[in-house]
C-alpha cells in the first residue's frame, strides 16, 4: 500500500481484483496508468463503465449482447432448426471464426461439475427446455470440450433431450488436425483409434 | 474482436493498452470484468478515474501524491539536509519500507540513456539543480540502480555536483545480503572483491 496517495493506494487495491493480479503487479500496474497520457485511461475507464452497463445476455440464447435479443438470434439468413449447446460466449467467437456454422446457439453460462456442486438449475437446463419448445430445432449440436465436466454435460443433456426426437451430435474428438502424433497422449491416441473411418 | 457487442469488443480493445496484455488476454479479461458484480467493476473504473485526476507529481520532489507538496516535503519531522535522489516514485517506497532513512527525496523520472536519446534534460537534472538552489542539503544520496544506465546517472550528477560543496554517496553494491556466494556473477564478485570492507 502506498501511503503517499491515497488514489493510488485504492487503485492498486482494485486492481488486485483481477485475475492473476497479485499485490506486486497491481503496483506495477498502477503506476503504469497513472503514467500514461490522461485520455487514454479516461477511455478505458470509460469502456468498462459502458461495457458492464450494456453488454448483457440475450434474453433467448444468452449470449452477451449489447442488444436483446441478440444479432444472432433476430438474423433471418441463419438457419433456426440447428442449435449449438456451447458452455460460454467465448465459445461463440471460437465457432463463429471458422464460419463453419450458420445456425443459433445458446450459452450454458459453466458445465456440470458434480464435485464443485453444479447442478442441472446452476447451468440453465431448465432455460434450454424452454428454448427447446419455444423454437423448431431439429439438431442439436453439443459443441462442448471433452473434458471431465464436458463429457458429463454431455452426456446429461443427451439423455434429457432423448425422448424429444431431435438429431443430437457432438464435435469430432481425436488427434488434433495437423499435429503430430507423436505428441498425443495415450487417452486422445485410444480415442481416436476408436473412431477410426475410412479414407 | 466481438461483433456482437461494441461495448465488449471495445472494453477488449482499451485493455490491450495495459502492458503485457495480448489481444488473447485481453478478450479473458474483458469477460472476466462482464461477469464481475457491477458495483465491484463499476468501484474498478472510478478508482481509475479518481488516481488520474488526483494523484501528480509534487512540485517540489515530483513523488506522485495526492497533495502538493506530498507529504515527505512537508513533513517537519523529516531531516531537511539529507537528499535521496531516485529514479522513480517506485523506488522511494521500497526505500520507505526498509524504514532506514528519514531525509527528503528527489524523484528523476527517468535515468540517463545516451543510446535511446534520454539526455540531462529528460531526467530532470535542471529541477534537480533548482531543488539544491532553494534548500539547505548537505549529502546527497545517489539511489539508483547500478546498471549501465544507473551507472551513467551516477556519474553524471557527481560530476554535476562536484563544486557545489556536498557530501555525496551511492547506495553500496556487491553480494546480495543474506545471498549464496555461489551464485553471484562474475562482476558482482569482481566488485565485492574491490569494495571489500575490514571485519
Amino acid at each position: 500500500m502506498y501511503k503517499f496517495s491515497e488514489s493510488l493506494s485504492e487503485l492498486q487495491k482494485q486492481l488486485q481484483l483481477l485475475p492473476s493480479i497479485g499485490e506486486k503487479s497491481a503496483q506495477r500496474l498502477a503506476y503504469f496508468l497513472i503514467n500514461q497520457p490522461k485520455d487514454k485511461v479516461l477511455a478505458l475507464a470509460e469502456s468498462i463503465v459502458t461495457a458492464i452497463n450494456n453488454c448483457k445476455p440475450c434474453s433467448q440464447c444468452f449470449l452477451l449482447s449489447d442488444t436483446d435479443p441478440c444479432k444472432i438470434c433476430t438474423d433471418p439468413d441463419r438457419n433456426e432448426e440447428t442449435l449449438c449447446v456451447v458452455e460460454s460466449t467465448r465459445d461463440i467467437i471460437l465457432i463463429e471464426s471458422t464460419n463453419e456454422f450458420k445456425g443459433r446457439y445458446f450459452v450454458l453460462g459453466n458445465l456440470l461439475s458434480p464435485v464443485s456442486g453444479i447442478g442441472p438449475h446452476q447451468i440453465r437446463i431448465p432455460e434450454l427446455e424452454k428454448y427447446l419448445q419455444k423454437n423448431h430445432i431439429t439438431e442439436v449440436i453439443l459443441a462442448i470440450s471433452p473434458s471431465t465436466e464436458g463429457e458429463t454435460t454431455i452426456h446429461f443433456i443427451a439423455e434429457f433431450l432423448k425422448e424429444k426426437d431431435k438429431k443430437i451430435t457432438r464435435l469430432s474428438t481425436g488427434i488434433p488436425y495437423g499435429s503430430d502424433m507423436e505428441y498425443t497422449g495415450a487417452a486422445t491416441l485410444m480415442n481416436a483409434l476408436r473412431r477410426r473411418y475410412p479414407v
